[in-house]
């Protein structure tokens, strides 16, 4: 549990306490596919997490272009849509691999490339999912901020 | 803003007294597409309205099914998803003409049916829209437990 540690007080940017059952779910987030049983790795989280970001990023153009329509926020948005593409994937696994967030995780099988952007982008998916059923929207609406919308 | 207030009350359950903001807000989500300049009307609500629902269907079926893997939940959900299915949208569709909501909107183009999908789910992603930013995300979730999840 101290590399799970390690990596939520640098992912939160402040060195919480955490309860055992936030640490259980931040131990899940931080373990890979390649791991047990379906259940006890980060995919769940990441199911999730996706939703959280889409509404927090979607919140956030809303009140940034009071002036668009529908459309024009649906455009910019369409990134965060993975049915559509990939690009916010690709972002998403660009601020994991920042994070160097497969140094924390537990992973059974070691075939990928430690810059795959899947296990990345999950990965980060999977925090946000954690982070949510946790501490809440607010504190996942702060650290994407920080970490999505470059506030 | 007469009607606004009826349609508020009888769609929350309750005859809460509502600020002025908060009673712009709900009229923009009763205002139809036809109507006005493209951002007084209910399409950007239901914008975020949409990815309001997604979240808490999302975290309901998470919760309801812990055995569940990431691919079952997510074909679970997929009918919330519009870029996949038109399913949720023709159930978001029957609960807003249960409701009877085209009576109360402000609509000048009267040319369509009362019974149209788009129109009726539009409005009910709106409603939940307008409800998230003026009463946070647990009232939206208790809404679509009593709508949508049939809790």
């Amino acid at each position: 549990m101290e590399k799970v540690v390690r990596f939520m007080h640098k992912f939160l940017g402040n060195d919480s306490e955490f309860k055992d059952k936030e640490l259980e779910m931040y131990k899940l987030a931080l373990t890979h596919s390649s791991n047990n049983s379906p259940f006890n790795h980060n995919q769940r989280l990441a199911f999730i997490g996706d939703s959280v970001l889409r509404l927090i990023i979607r919140e956030h153009l809303y009140n940034k272009y009071p002036n668009w329509t529908k459309g024009q926020l649906s455009d910019t948005a369409k990134g965060t849509d993975k049915t559509i593409g990939i690009e916010q994937n690709k972002k998403y696994a660009k601020i994991a691999i920042k994070l160097n967030v497969l140094e924390y995780m537990d992973i059974q099988n070691q075939s990928f490339e430690s810059d795959s952007t899947i296990t990345n982008a999950e990965t980060f998916e999977a925090l946000f999912g954690a982070v949510y059923l946790t501490r809440g929207l607010e504190e996942a609406r702060q650290l994407a901020e920080k970490y999505v919308l470059n506030k």
